[in-house]
């Protein structure tokens, strides 16, 4: 009997809890065993009246711990109480699934060495990707390669607000609206849109990946707060749309690593993600490129990495950890490879602007169409590294008829 | 200590004993075991004088058995004498890693029922797309769904080919000749080019999607050997590109399948797919649709998932096989969903045969662009099923006028 207790049941524990009920013949014809929801953890047990397993539901976390239970499900979010619980329920030996990115991108590797203490498995599939398999792919099926980059989309709400700017000309203020009446964001968005529930994933897949700590806060963080029509217009001048990437890339024992908005060709695989789509590409030195995409939220995209976990969990008993190392990536800021880039400069003087950028950058188009602005001098700089490129224009912003630069990563 | 028996050593078997070379360090830390290639099969020693690990290859299968052995990787390929070595191995109780899509598609029931008795794995992740990882996701990340549908590219060799076709306008002959040079297609290509590779493949990801069997020959099978110049014309003028795919579904206590060219959308992912590459579409209840691409041959793409296969077996030492159900699958050949479809009818009376194709067909658009050939009428015919379609083409065989009929799904 695999006897399972849910902590959270909002929109994923209530998804988790129809699986695990749809699925108990098939789970017993995989692994040999029972599966059970035991108990779900509420704070406010009247608000779940309703609900078809009223009879298992709790607020009470010691009645959870008491019960005999095999593995704890924490689909809370955040990191109070969820830390707290995954802490205890790991030190009385019982496994962890977590869909939470949060957690594990603040605390994994305490909680996995955790876990690996006493003699249990913390699966968090779900935490990156919602419903995409990643995770596992990466760590075992890709175990033979050394990881040389990752490039992702990773937050479906910020790409569901950029989908509907490219495909509807909406302003930002307008589609982060329709996102938050359609349930794909949040009264609060600043975690989405400002690129940090991206970078939490990132750093998490990152940390896996080079086997080096890497803190999301480290990583070079750019939102979508900023990006206007204009923009887009640029973007669609260049045979690309604007896509929130979550980058990384191991070399020379350096780790490069950015989550902003950059310009991606329509050609390409990432460009065809829209909406609440999430995409991720693996390169390894053996496999080359391996590209991952699906649904990177909801109620039975996550519910469904969630089952595969407790899956995971009564068919490989005695399964390792995957171990998080505490040493620190040297995480470098700027990108490592010469790229094109897409400037946009405020300026009260574009005779002297476009002078100014034909005398910096040998190889640059400065765009002449009906886009541009009165008052902006636009264009692509191309195969710059972004070291020179960022030096470059932090001195031309010492020019007094330039006032402001926007620059995108053309890729 | 993990010790390794790789039988063949041709351009898989070399990959692998790179890459088992190359990650000892990295497998220990994962397993906690030391890793070693013990002996390398080879039908002829003389062939093999100059390479790295001479003193490990024999031409003995007898003094690979007796060596002590934990782990057989079989990538000689082909049934004979693969079939007997995997069959002796299993029953000497070593666990068995095949990238040999074949021996899985002919005799994998027997072969996991064998494992089982015997207390030992069969892994065979590198016998479906290569380096991608597929098996392993789809049957444990994906456990908690019913499985919908497949759609994939899964042969290299005609993708190339294909790809060629329409990117360089080349005819079948010329981009078949181009892919026998680069190595991309074997002397006698038939078994790619029939699609009879694909359906193999496709067989082995159905019949774990649907626990049924599903045997390759029963789908419907059609390869690419009568695509001509003109059909990628009429690809063109469709916003559509032509790829071998291959689809299966369960509906109803049926499965439907095919491997056919299709003509598919250029604004879809498998579209994208060019040469070499492989993608598989996965459609699960819960997950929704899960896409999963990189490159579907070559040393060490295949070479990754052998060495993920043999991390897996070494972590998860008690891990239950897959089973392959014994009962048959109810398969039927006519696509179970309305589809679009676009015709070449081969006729010597242009009018008559519009006529009777919009006489038959209410909502059709018939070409009269500059593709069209004198003999020939070619139409698009939205919104018919399969069944319908075959039945009234059958029909129009048998007017005097009309010589031949070719059709499309366009997808």
């Amino acid at each position: 009997m695999a006897s399972i207790s849910v902590l959270g049941y909002g929109v994923v524990g209530t998804g988790i809890a129809d699986l695990i009920n749809k699925n108990k013949e098939k789970f017993k014809s995989i692994t040999g065993e029972d599966l059970n929801i035991s108990s779900i953890l509420v704070r406010d047990k009247s608000k779940h009246e309703q609900k078809q397993n009223y009879h298992l539901i709790t607020d009470n976390i010691e009645k959870v711990f008491n019960s005999p239970v095999d593995i704890i499900v924490e689909v809370m979010g955040g990191i109070h109480p969820a830390y707290d619980y995954v802490k205890k329920a790991l030190k009385l030996k019982k496994h962890v699934v977590t869909a939470n990115k949060d957690l594990i991108a603040e605390h994994g590797k305490e909680l996995l060495d955790l876990a690996e203490a006493n003699g249990v498995t913390l699966n968090f599939e779900a935490s990156v990707g919602g419903g995409i398999p990643i995770l596992k792919p990466l760590i075992e099926c890709l175990s033979g390669n050394e990881i040389i980059g990752i490039k992702a989309i990773l937050n479906g709400t910020t790409n569901f607000i950029l989908s509907k700017m490219y495909s509807e000309n909406a302003s930002y203020e307008d589609a982060l609206k329709l996102a938050q009446e359609l349930g794909f964001a949040e009264a609060n968005p600043d975690s989405d849109v400002l690129g940090y529930d991206a970078a939490r994933k990132l750093s998490i897949l990152s940390t896996i990946a080079y086997n080096k700590k890497i803190n999301w806060k480290d990583l070079n963080l750019n939102g979508i707060t900023s990006i206007d029509k204009i923009d887009f217009e640029y973007a669609k001048l260049n045979e690309c749309t604007i896509k929130l990437l979550a980058v990384s890339k191991s070399q020379n024992n350096k780790v490069y690593g950015f989550v902003q908005p950059v310009m991606v060709r329509l050609d390409s695989y990432l460009s065809k993600l829209d909406d609440e789509l999430n995409g991720i590409v693996i390169e390894g030195d053996a496999v080359g490129n391996v590209f991952f995409s699906g649904k990177g939220a909801g109620m039975l995209p996550t519910a469904s990495s969630v089952f595969g976990d407790i899956t995971d969990i009564i068919q490989n008993k005695n399964k390792k950890n995957i171990k998080f190392n505490a040493d620190n990536a040297f995480i470098e800021k700027c990108w490592c490879d010469k790229s094109s880039w897409l400037v946009r400069i405020k300026t009260e003087d574009r005779l002297n602007t476009i002078c100014t950028l034909s005398n910096n950058f040998k190889n640059c188009h400065i765009y002449t169409s009906n886009v541009t602005q009165a008052n902006e001098v636009a264009a692509v700089i191309y195969e710059e590294y972004e070291s020179t490129l960022k030096h470059t224009l932090e001195k031309f912003l010492d020019i007094p008829y330039i006032n402001e630069i926007k620059k995108f990563m053309v890729l």
